[in-house]
């Protein structure tokens, strides 16, 4: 017969661990979650994901997938259920953009705006109210990226959600608020309020802990911790 | 009446224009292809891409739609014909995956690879000969990455397929060669036969004119100059 099993080898301090949990939730596919140390990870995730060696890895029956927008899709895909994506090839074509968008410009200027100083922080922080103000824009008249419910967008921001109020407190800066991004903040509300997300995430000081501890480290090398 | 009109914004000697216009010809999907001079932008592309500025840039009807890898899945999905990825979940997940590999790891190691020197030269190199050894595996008893015909895999690796050969030339290096990657080089030259492909190529000699004539600047900046 064959192994219709699913496995989540994750971390929960891990936005990217987050997403695919969050789509497996949303989908009521019934799965493992198998805690990885990311100091000393296991053999069955090297062995599973030796390209990048990160979490998470969702492993369905034999077959293990990696990266967690390409998790998020092929849960949509593989299971019936919710929808993540939306069913318009236009719409789907505009959901990939906002994701790798958040991938690619929001979560690495604000990373930097929490681990530089001086001028370079500086430049890092406009670039990063820079893509938090166009971000923000897309959500007008919506209450999720994704419409009445969280979608593909919404997961590829869950960092922006939960994770910025974490990194900018131990870091110190004060990018991301109210005042500033009234509607990412109700945005980040709305999102950490729905069940399979709350569901998934940690407690907030438990990750404070998490990024402190590290703080000196990260700002020595500016090398993601959570992956 | 619905606009359905097809327009491809791109440039010839880009490789991610290059990926939307073959994704359309693989379609049979008749299409504008406008020209952009990349040092003077048009109003149209900048209206339609104003978050990366870049080509290629399909408007399909009233609606643009960007970055290569995203205009190619919705190709695939809006219209009938070739199936540029495969109808198997977990076959899309290992598509997606090798081509994000393509993008985030051997273009820029290869890249990186041609416009350095010394010791940075060797670590980038070193990064490419493993990416590319990476990449050459997936090619293990099959034609293309995509199996008997081309895909999303082979549309990502156009850059090196035809690319490559290009850069290292006004470069001066000798990274993919037919002594070390036989795998591949066939494979290039297969891509390369393709009709959809070579139909869509502009002549070696002229993108060498290209990338010599920039290459000092390509060297003091590394940014790329195609899209």
């Amino acid at each position: 017969m064959e192994d219709t099993t699913v496995k989540l080898l994750g971390n929960k301090g891990s936005p990217y661990s987050h997403r695919a949990e969050v789509a497996l939730r949303l989908k009521d596919v019934k799965f493992e979650f198998l805690h990885e140390d990311l100091a000393h990870k296991s053999d069955m995730l090297l062995r599973h994901n030796p390209i990048h060696k990160k979490v998470p890895v969702l492993v369905h029956g034999e077959k293990p997938i990696a990266e967690s927008l390409i998790v998020i899709e092929y849960v949509d895909e593989a299971f019936e259920g919710y929808n993540i994506l939306p069913s318009d090839p236009y719409e789907r074509a505009m959901a990939r953009f906002w994701a790798r968008f958040i991938d690619d410009k929001v979560i690495p200027a604000f990373w930097m705006s929490c681990w530089t100083d001086g001028e370079i922080q500086k430049g890092f922080i406009a670039q990063s109210k820079e893509t938090l103000t166009t971000l923000q824009r897309q959500l007008e008249g919506k209450k999720f990226f994704g419409g009445d419910s969280i979608g593909l967008v919404d997961l590829a921001g869950c960092m922006i959600a939960f994770w910025f109020a974490v990194l900018q407190e131990v870091a110190g800066i004060n990018l991301l608020n109210e005042e500033d991004y009234p509607v990412l903040c109700r945005w980040a509300e709305d999102y950490c309020s729905v069940r399979a997300v709350s569901e998934s995430l940690l407690d907030k000081n438990i990750l404070v802990a998490f990024f402190a501890s590290k703080k000196e480290k990260i700002f020595a090398t500016k090398a993601p911790v959570y992956d």
